[in-house]
């Protein structure tokens, strides 16, 4: 087994917050250590400590020194207490899938598989149907916790902007009756299989911190399970929420309950990859049956959420004829090829009903896919995507009615001028879900930078209300990511979504920028790289031209020098006004600072 | 010396065009080779040829293997003939400036310094001053070519989104009169300096392509003459349309001599910095008359445009008293440290129309520097930053009446919330005068990865209307950038520019985009390498996990592998479809593509 990667980040040590109405939770935070404010003022060191820094941390018990991981095991299963204790579901004698069965003997198989969990017959169990209810569950109070930045002691870092929110509702402090309100209209989900009970719950929704989804899995020319283990490990520990196990290459199944087993975020798949490979991968082949046996086979297993198809109707086909790129999304172009095989409807579509049923047997969150989305900024906002978005939109009224939670995917290469008509109709016609897009790239013509030519959408559809963007890694289109690239492409992603909580002026947001550009002017290097979204990156640049100790409490950088350094200049100004200003309050005069109707420095 | 980068792009040769008004001039622009499109249809294979995509071409003749580059000598004098042929200058019989006088006879001279040239007295030798007379110059036609796209044989290619302008006002055709009209009315610049006679002339406007600069330059910690040199012709290689030599180290003229007789783009400066080398780093000690010699001797070498710093005002500085960071610009800082001590106005203020006097002799542009520009989320848009902007919105009125070339710094450190008055409050306060910005960072979170926090920024201030978008390097706020850098740099830079070009709807910018994705829809990996912004990494990246040669022409990659391809599958859809609609067509209907509005695929 390849090693796992484990190391706490520097100067960072994990806190666990418990709940009111559970107090047994034990919902996560990344807690930075700050160095002193030293300052020396008329020849005397002045020594003012800085607080804390609570930052959200989405890497579970790998980055926790007090906490042993072993894969073999996989992680604690806190939430099958709380899952039990509901009282509506049954532990399965077997698996229900013939073709989990047969595995289950397999070499590749995780050693330690849970008895598999389900509704009992006539409930619900999905945290819509709860929250509808007026059911404040765990995973409502957990969440609500999660999205809270630490405040006390933190005045100095609390201002920020006014948001611009195009719209949003988000409160100034959020209660797990905001998040049970919010899920039960609808605008967010909590993606949280009864049978993933590993997860540390998180929430996906408009009004809530914008959340990033890192893809890996492995393709049949490439890459192994424990590449993948590690791959998952890696992008939660640069902060990916969500990730998706997009394998279509060999050991599907087996990979999938490894990464499951071990995995502190939610999962998403996309089972259409694995019916597919049931049937040797001809399109036509694919059957409801074949299909319906893959939903309950990866329901069983924890799959948080299932990327579905629905929406690419007959119909919508033609209108991809005259594309530039025609369809790009895989499972859109399996089911395209299906339709015009069969020249009917697809069963994604025909039996959508009975796939409610299974995703309220054990809450699995729908992921509708955009099957037509376009791969090319000439398809963009075409009539085949706005076609398709609209199918989506009825898709969820109906899965709303049998409360499974719900979220919508969305594009795809998008020019900027055209990205706020897909928040606008995604609003509109799917009346708030969840948006969960793919970028989108603002243009074709940087492959090798599709990271950031995507990020620069991101970053905008996140602040018009998407609130999920799935990452686009340096090799999108060129090849399959490794785990280089999955680092890249995860900070870029948290970038944009940060950039988007600040644009939206979601509360505490800024208290982090504050942190690091108050350790930025006070030369505080170690915090300046320990506060920061990537705190190796950011010293081995700073090393790679002063490495030593000394340059890291230096008033400059290799990049102006010390004479050029504007923030130690800053020093000097202040200290100049300071003077001036005694100088002339001696003299009863007060100029500085009254003409420009500013308060003195204290 | 160390070996300079002169290696063609792949699959591109440099052609030129000439002017109609002027002949002589030779236009450059790269034109990249395609190979044919390949249908198998029924058997037989069909063979269409794709036609040459020209480009914008900023690397001047180092990408050219049918010219010669010697360092030494310097590039062709090409803009010589021109500045002589109108007549108002004089060739002067030695340097004006006594410290350029002292310096050669210096081993690390330049060997092939040109005699210096002035505007004879009484003449305004400024691209503005002719244009407001009527005139059309050779660098305005020269211009109005470069900004042209090859439109002959792209019929297929020409499709592109309405833009959205916010205002700007950007031509189908842009014609040397039209130059000539944006130039007169201060909305445009062409930095080119009579005594920088190699460099290729570019237009820096609203109403142009955004164009993007890159920062180069040695510090006192950090770098050589010959490294600068490199950094220049790789900066432009990738696609710098200017650069500016920041440096502040040792040897700040020879380096400046080296860099601007090698180069084929403007070359910006910050002359203050040179001055204060002069006065041994204390700001205090800065005088009008070492400035102005600083001026003189930098306009005789050729610098296209300096960087001025007299919008920061005594009142102003103690409107920076509170903020998070202080003063973060160089130039701003030295120059409140300066007024502070003198505890008067500086004299960038008290002489500018002297300075403009100087500018107007030898057509230096003024970039007129935002001294006060916000170093934190936090600052951005203050009292301190806004009150410089109107200043330098009257510095602006003052140029123009003595004609001179004219564009405004920006931030910065800026929400995206709040860009968008960043560029509103600088038309209106700046008269359109271009803008010129640093990003703007859009989180302050990410050190090591703020090449990414500001293209999110810059790629929307530029679709707003700013005419150059200044590069940030991942090394920024940690050291010096490296040749890595200022290519990460660069390349993401030319994303977000391009990005706005689009968002604009500048004619043909969707083009090259749409040529890359019709080659990545027919599997021609080679075109999608050799049309993309970095043909290198393209390459490298997609032949980490598929080096073959066969898997240049494979209908998949390593992303999906062969079985998940859609563009494989959506060739699968479309003969699906051609062979439906065929067989509907024999039995007297065309159900797919008449429901859908659609014309059938020839």
């Amino acid at each position: 087994m390849q090693t796992i990667t484990t190391r706490p980040f520097p100067a960072s040590r994990k806190k666990h917050v418990s709940g009111i109405l559970y107090p047994e939770l034990k919902v996560p935070f990344r807690v930075i250590e700050q160095h002193a404010t030293l300052e020396v003022w008329n020849g005397v060191t002045r020594k003012t400590p800085n607080p804390d820094v609570w930052v959200y941390d989405t890497s579970g018990p790998y980055t926790d020194p007090d906490q042993t991981v072993d894969v073999y095991t996989g992680l604690s299963q806190t939430r099958r207490n709380w899952v039990l204790g509901r009282g509506d579901v049954e532990e399965l004698p077997d698996f229900s899938s013939e073709f989990t069965r047969n595995l289950l003997q397999d070499s590749q198989t995780f050693p330690n598989i849970p008895r598999p969990l389900r509704a009992r017959s006539g409930h619900n169990v999905t945290q819509m149907h709860y929250a509808r209810r007026g059911i404040i569950t765990p995973e409502m109070e957990y969440v609500a916790i999660r999205e809270q930045e630490r405040l006390e002691g933190m005045q100095e870092y609390i201002q920020q902007h006014a948001g611009q929110g195009f719209g949003a509702n988000i409160p100034r402090e959020i209660t797990p009756e905001f998040v049970r309100s919010e899920i039960a209209k609808g605008r967010a989900i909590i993606p949280a299989n009864i049978n993933h009970t590993e997860l540390e719950p998180m929430v996906i929704g408009r009004n809530f911190r914008v959340k990033i989804n890192a893809n890996i899995g492995n393709s049949a020319v490439s890459s192994s399970i424990e590449e993948e283990i590690e791959k998952m490990v890696w992008a939660t520990r640069w902060g990916a929420d969500t990730i998706m196990d997009l394998s279509t290459g060999k050991n599907i199944h087996q990979t999938r309950e490894w990464i499951i087993r071990n995995s502190p975020v939610p999962v998403g798949t996309v089972p259409i990859y694995q019916a597919l490979e049931k049937v040797g991968g001809k399109a036509e082949e694919l059957t409801w049956e074949i299909y319906r046996d893959t939903l309950i086979e990866q329901a069983e297993q924890g799959v948080d959420y299932f990327t579905i198809h629905a929406g690419v109707l007959l119909r919508y086909i033609p209108l991809t004829a005259r594309r530039r790129t025609g369809i790009v999304s895989r499972g859109g172009s399996i089911m395209a090829k299906w339709c015009l095989a069969h020249h009917q409807e697809s069963f994604l579509y025909t039996h959508f009903a009975e796939i409610c049923e299974i995703m309220q047997a054990y809450d699995v969150s729908f992921s509708l896919g955009d099957g037509l989305r376009p791969g090319s900024l000439e398809d963009a906002n075409d009539a085949a995507q706005f076609a398709e978005l609209h199918t989506l939109g009825e898709l969820t009224r109906i899965a709303w009615k049998h409360d499974v939670q719900t979220m919508i995917e969305g594009p795809g290469h998008v020019p900027m001028q055209l990205i706020k008509e897909n928040m606008d109709e995604q609003l509109k016609h799917c009346f708030e879900a969840p948006f969960y897009t793919l970028g989108p790239l603002t243009t074709d013509i940087a492959p090798g930078y599709d990271h950031i030519t995507s990020a620069i959408g991101a970053a905008q559809i996140g602040w018009y209300g998407t609130a999920m963007l799935c990452y686009v890694t340096p090799k999108e289109h060129l090849g399959l990511p490794d785990k280089n690239d999955v680092r890249e492409g995860v900070i870029t992603y948290k970038i944009a979504a940060h950039a988007a909580d600040l644009a939206k002026g979601f509360p505490g947001a800024q208290i982090r920028d504050n942190a690091l550009s108050k350790a930025r002017f006070e030369f505080r290097w170690e915090d300046q790289f320990n506060l920061s979204l990537d705190p190796e990156r950011a010293r081995s640049f700073h090393d790679a031209t002063l490495p030593a100790e000394a340059a890291k409490t230096a008033h400059f950088c290799s990049m102006c020098g010390p004479h050029f350094c504007s923030m130690k200049l800053t020093e000097d100004i202040r200290r100049g006004m300071q003077e001036k200003s005694e100088e002339f309050q001696e003299k009863g005069l007060n100029i500085y600072l009254e003409a420009a109707g500013v308060e003195q420095p204290t």
